[in-house]
């Protein structure tokens, strides 16, 4: 239901830009939800952002800010001047503010830690030296603490004074002197507790805890299964350095799921969403997978022209005697693998995109991105098929001393099955999304099989015409 | 870092429950944190948990019965008498209760329901009847909600009450006296509210909403982008009617993921995780796809048949014309399909079996619990192998009329390279995380294109000794 509503916004805010309802475009960014408003703004070019952002309350401007992609953001920040960065950066909340700044250029990363005063840049460098994929590189330094020794009465008076600087006051934590954390009590407790009960009292000692150099998905994991808004996270001496919240716990979960189905369908992990993505990285990304899998391919080659000469008496390839029988019992595999795995491979990018966003949330643009989706993919299927048959061709006329009549026949095939791949695993998931159903349900080894066909009767037709 | 808590507190609790150790065993319950004395207690047999749960509190003992997995659930139910059974369901939250009881056969389901209270039972109906897929169905009647004419004063005296009904306090509801949603405010905002405000004046009127029937993964995805705790969930006239939790919308993230990895992979999804899945279950939702991808694949051995006899001026096989080359030519691809997908099925099967407990949760006990799995793989192996090659061998017999030798070569084969495949799929996850290293970077075509060499060894190797 909020799809309609952004849908309806977007034209009034450009109304209001262009006529520079400085007024209607506050009101905007202070009355609908951060996340909406960055949803909203996301429609929009890098250098029409601030002027609208520029109308909102620094606090909100930063949130709205904070909900905006990596990649968007890196954008952003490269039109701020000097003063304008030191603010944005100095409001920021630490995790997010890490996550930028390691996506930054180590020059101008430099530059903007330059910016900021010294304590937070120590703890900003702090956070930046956590490996990536660590509890630490996802925790924010900002979280409640209090003594053991104190009242519920006084804990949340000092609550209130610590709420502006943490991203969650619903889970408290006590600390000794020296920052061991010593237990745990939630607002709800302190809610219900008696008014003049102690902390050291009411509090829970046994404290679930990770590491700062845990996994961070082990870290998102127990949250889930704990049912946890936020774990602490603890040093070598068990001393409260952070917390992992559960909304970056989520984004673990679908970061990791993500990774997962990329790599099982031999797509190198993107730093980006598929859409965001830039055509050339995705190609890498890609093809680097499907050339070494069409090595293997053609080893094999090379070992069923071993036993098929061994049992037929025939000579193998490299001496010269071949025919259309022959090019077909070897290479194969090889056609079928390769539009096998390019359609598996788009399957897949489209059946996460959609899982990653599964309202049309771009409302009526979307047809429009679909569009662009589909063309970008059949670009990047040309691109995998000249790539590939560029190898096929070199590999089949080099090393296994084919005519260029017939290696030229491979080539030409695999271009055409792998954009065949490509255009399937991008067109079906569509069409099921399109048909409210779920994009998942083709699964990949059945396009697999489906393309299996179609590349025997293309490498068929194509050989036949070459030979012929 | 709790793993080695549980290691250590097992046998503990296995000694304390033969020497009777009461006192030890209602300690054991109440201070350990209720999700991991569920996960100590999955341990045990179904009969030793009573006598431990027993010792604890009630509320507790419920708590940590909901952190067990349904199946379990399912099984202590059983054992229990009608006053036990009618006190634990009238203290489990709204949301698990639902999720047992339409899990439980109908007529148990009815038994239970005559246990509960006319108005509860009233509204465990209306949550039955939700969509399985939908907001309803994951979402829970405790919240807490509240009047807009009163001060936050008394609203968090009013919060009091409500608290241990609600399953979280820190997201209030603002609704009109026919239960409409008119506003929300978070326990934050109340706490650092004058004591004397209206919540009118404070409370926030532009509130995120879902429709009951709304898709439940639509909703866990905008929690997501949001950042939210938790949500509100509305019927068709706007009245509020449920919350979803932040750690719902967490387990449907997974949940989907791991249904679409499976859907990718040709497994149709499963109800419980892939360990608790009893192993027929497995072969058919596993057995169903492969059989259908191989009637695909036999359909395309007919195409390469078709082609192979137009070009080489040889009739179609079925005219009892046949021979090794031509045997390996039209069924390569059915043996290599086989294998790369039961692969594919065994390596999807484990990689999300490890992403959803990253940690070796089980401690020592992992090493057993792995040698039994991969047992059952290989038993799963083999039946689908049979299965598959028994089609296989009619298939070529009587369609293709081949000869029993040459259909028995392919039946062998095909159980062969299917044992192989679906050995490879479990082995080199389990391997890769033994050895530290992310379980999915062998991708599912990589295992493919590895099975597709032995594919062909085994094939010409099988076909020459069952034709010669």
């Amino acid at each position: 239901m909020q799809d309609t509503y952004q849908t309806l916004i977007l034209p009034d805010v450009q109304l209001m830009l262009q006529e520079g309802d400085i007024a209607g475009l506050a009101a905007f960014c202070n009355v609908v939800h951060p996340a909406a408003v960055a949803e909203i703004l996301d429609e929009l070019q890098d250098d029409q952002i601030w002027p609208i952002l520029d109308q909102a309350e620094l606090p909100v401007r930063v949130e709205i800010f904070e909900y905006m992609s990596l990649r968007r953001q890196i954008g952003l920040v490269e039109q701020l001047d000097t003063a304008k960065m030191s603010e944005l950066f100095e409001w920021m909340s630490a995790d997010d503010r890490v996550d930028l700044l390691s996506r930054m250029p180590p020059d101008r990363r430099e530059d903007v830690l330059r910016l900021i005063a010294r304590a937070e840049r120590n703890d900003i460098r702090k956070l930046l030296s956590y490996d990536e994929d660590s509890a630490g590189a996802i925790m924010t330094t900002e979280y409640a603490s209090l003594p053991a020794n104190i009242s519920v009465r006084e804990a949340l008076d000092q609550l209130r004074l610590q709420a502006p600087n943490s991203e969650t006051i619903y889970y408290v934590y006590i600390i000794s002197e020296d920052r061991r954390l010593e237990g745990f009590i939630s607002l709800r407790e302190l809610i219900l507790a008696r008014p003049d009960a102690r902390l050291a009292s009411i509090m829970q000692r046994d404290v679930i805890r990770f590491k700062v150099s845990e996994q961070r998905e082990v870290v998102a994991q127990e949250m889930g299964r704990y049912n946890f808004i936020a774990v602490p996270i603890v040093d070598a001496d068990d001393r409260l350095v952070g917390i992992v919240t559960h909304d970056d716990a989520m984004d673990v979960v679908q970061e990791e799921a993500t990774e997962d189905a990329y790599l099982q369908s031999a797509v190198a992990p993107l730093d980006d969403t598929y859409e965001d993505t830039p055509l050339l990285t995705i190609l890498w990304k890609r093809g680097i997978w499907l050339l070494f899998l069409s090595i293997v391919a053609l080893m094999n080659a090379r070992v069923i022209d071993h036993y098929r000469s061994s049992t037929s008496e025939t000579p193998p390839l490299f001496q010269h005697e071949t025919g259309l029988a022959t090019l077909i019992l070897l290479f194969l595999p090889l056609v079928m693998a390769s539009g096998g795995n390019a359609g598996s491979q788009s399957a897949t990018l489209f059946i996460r995109m959609f899982a990653l966003q599964p309202t049309d949330s771009k409302g009526g643009a979307d047809g429009l991105i679909d569009r662009r989706l589909i063309l970008r993919e059949f670009v990047i299927g040309m691109a995998l098929g000249v790539t590939l048959a560029s190898l096929d061709f070199m590999v089949a006329w080099v090393f296994f001393g084919l005519s260029i009549a017939e290696a030229a026949a491979i080539a030409t095939t695999v271009v055409v099955v792998v954009i065949l791949g490509t255009s399937a695993g991008t067109l079906l998931p569509l069409g099921l999304r399109r048909a409210g159903m779920d994009p998942a349900i083709m699964s990949n080894p059945l396009i697999a099989a489906m393309i299996d066909i179609l590349a025997v009767v293309i490498f068929y037709e194509i050989a036949g015409q070459y030979l012929s």
